[in-house]
């Protein structure tokens, strides 16, 4: 790379979507740019745009430099005037090897790319600082929340015991509205749908795969190592019934998806995500809608929260545009790659190795003698109950138990046994609940 | 300064309170300081500690360096081995002059200090930036909580348009308890003193003048400029009685105490510290005891708040760890000192000139004709009703009135007038209100 130190950087953009197009906006309207530079004494000139047609009209502002689109990604990533590769495309290829080709010549890298960052961030920063570029994803996890400066900065000395964080606003909304209305779970997904705020196809959000990559790279940093995807426990919210939801906030619980990182000794941790049920005095329990927080535990920190806007093109650009302002700083004060992610030695345990409080809701044939057998059956399991809750159903009834900490294990014999006793007709919701530390909570 | 590349940085800590005695414990215990060695490679030496008396006993851990403890700190400070001075004695002298001194020598310093940082922060960090040094004050506002490196870095590129902090925990406190219990403000504040939560003289707390110095630091980070305390307008809470906190509550709002910095315009903004009610569904309406929290709104950011304890020893220490990492990252890649304080031009208006909607009761005696000829002051000055309420107290009666939005010029004479009716016994509580934008809530 040219080395450039004016305070003109000269930026190379991936990618041209709602968070592109936002992004560019903040870069290029001469109001923008100029506010921008008055506040940071920074100037950034687009001097590429890497899109797959470049002949799709992109604005209608005079402003917009569609001059600078181009088709040929690679070539763009390896042109000599770029000082800094912004990249929002999304996906592992091609992404991964622009990103490694910038690094290489010493460019430093902006990437929003939450699904390659879980599973190549510690290597793509190692990479950066042996080339002393920056690699700064702010915008992977959670939009607009600082949520990756403050655990890499801010807690860069903190002995991080939990990280539990909303972090898919698709499945927030669903849950919140199911709360708030009562509705099934296909009817509010499909009203999701409607309205823009899931995918057609929901998977990745509703089964939890948008989470685990965010859970994955929330775990690498809270505790410096580097968490492989796959032992990221992960659970969707697609088997959680209204009747469940209504009965969490009866009991004082909010149901919620969580991203955990949760420290268990100084090399062990667990990493998951499922839906919990969160007690409604933590703050948690009142993010709703398609909100993202982020809720992390340290030693000396207490707690502290992250509240906000987790997706949306204006506010995803926000944070790329502080990563940006970032890197530009450190490569005007040679700076740049001095803190790369750690890799310590942590060892992501399997969820059998938790224990949890769980809510259990067991429909039984209403005879005498159920509660009696149903009670006896999960003492023999070591399961402890905290609390009980029975509802009557014509000739069924419910049974719900709030449990003392158990085992997984215990818990998934227990839930076994249950489906060979004759007087269950079906176990139906099964969720961990999050106990919330004094501490914790206001 | 001796320059020292070396990743272990020497570090002079002056003041040995709370925050002081949990910030050793953090860089001397053996555990953790193995803990923050292996997460950020770094090792930090305490080589002083500057405290009035040398003699008392501080800790009775056998890491605790009392062999270092000195009295005097301008001594401490002018060592050449010491790369790193943390201030936390408070106030404005010596600590300015101390703090003068390390810069001049090119030292970074850690600062906790609002009441200092609030008057003279763009000028020491001028100063810092001019003898390649940080000025870090991360524990000057919010304890724990990030704000400040939020607004300096993740949002350096963000027009932001608005910042609401609980910043003070005290406060805070009363008013929860107000609200939850229903008791008087001299009973809550007189229980907050005996738990230690408000000092015996409670005016810096209560009268907002601790809030006003982290409004001005806040909006100097959010406009880029330097705002002068006496700028800063300043209402307390000791004048707000429980009958307007129940009120409040029963119209769907929460009365907090308010650090507001707000952009009125591109050089024009409002800084001021006052209760306001706050509608209950806005995220700050749930930040209760001795909690602080931090909204920040942003025209591409959005909204975004920042949660968690504002106060103690053990967390202010962490925001204070991170502020040191941070300047001894700098050090080692000779880079601090590039990203100083701006200061722009901005103007802190009067609070004259703003408009806002208002809460008011008035209690007036309970003839005929009341009710029309309070209506009638209100509209002559222009003042619009949004809702009102009237409650009889034997010949009494109480009215509240929430405004449309009018102008400070309006309501003070509005105020005026009243107490000059004949059928107005007294104007008891005036609020502002805040407007929660659909955009901002959930």
């Amino acid at each position: 790379m040219s080395s450039n130190l004016s305070s003109v950087l000269r930026v190379a953009l991936l990618g041209c979507g709602n968070v592109g197009a936002a992004l560019v906006e903040l870069l290029a309207d001469p109001t923008r740019s100029l506010q921008l530079h008055e506040r940071t004494g920074l100037r950034f000139d687009i001097v590429g745009i890497g899109v797959a047609d470049i002949t799709k009209r992109r604005s209608e502002e005079p402003w917009f430099p569609s001059d600078v689109l181009t088709a040929d990604l690679s070539a763009l990533v390896a042109r000599d005037d770029v000082d800094i590769v912004i990249e929002l495309i999304g996906g592992i290829e091609p992404a991964k090897s622009l990103i490694e080709a910038a690094l290489l010549s010493g460019k430093s890298v902006i990437s929003a790319n939450k699904a390659l960052l879980a599973e190549h961030g510690v290597a793509l920063s190692a990479l950066a600082a042996a080339n002393g570029a920056d690699l700064n994803f702010e915008a992977a996890v959670a939009g607009a929340l600082p949520v990756i400066r403050t655990l890499r900065e801010s807690l860069a000395g903190e002995h991080i015991t939990r990280v539990m964080g909303i972090v898919n606003g698709t499945t927030n909304f669903v849950l919140s509205k199911m709360a708030d209305e009562g509705g099934d779970y296909n009817d509010v997904l499909a009203e999701a749908q409607a309205l823009g705020l899931a995918e057609r196809d929901p998977t990745a959000d509703v089964e939890g795969f948008d989470a685990a990559a965010k859970a994955a790279i929330l775990a690498g940093l809270a505790f410096g190592g580097d968490v492989a995807l796959e032992h990221v426990h992960r659970e969707g919210i697609s088997a959680i019934r209204s009747i469940d939801v209504a009965f969490a906030r009866r009991l004082g619980y909010a149901i919620k998806l969580l991203a955990i990182a949760e420290r268990l000794d100084e090399h062990r941790v667990s990493v998951r995500v499922h839906p919990a049920m969160v007690p409604l005095d933590h703050p948690l329990a009142q993010v709703d809608g398609a909100f993202n927080a982020v809720f992390i535990e340290g030693e000396a920190l207490g707690s502290l929260m992250l509240y906000g806007r987790g997706a949306g093109g204006e506010p995803t650009a926000s944070a790329v545009l502080g990563d940006l302002i970032d890197a530009a700083r450190h490569i005007l004060a040679k700076s740049a790659g001095v803190a790369p992610l750690q890799s310590l030695p942590i060892d992501a345990v399997a969820i059998d190795a938790l224990r949890s409080e769980f809510y259990l809701s067991i429909d039984v044939f209403d005879r005498p003698g159920v509660l009696a057998s149903v009670a006896k059956l999960l003492g023999d399991h070591h399961i402890s109950i905290r609390s009980m809750e029975q509802q009557g159903l014509g000739d069924e009834a419910r049974l719900v138990f709030v449990t003392h900490e158990a085992s997984e294990a215990d818990m998934a014999a227990t839930i076994a046994a249950l489906r060979e006793l004759e007087v269950v007709e079906a176990v139906g919701g099964v969720l961990r609940v999050i106990r919330s530390d004094e501490e914790t909570t206001n």
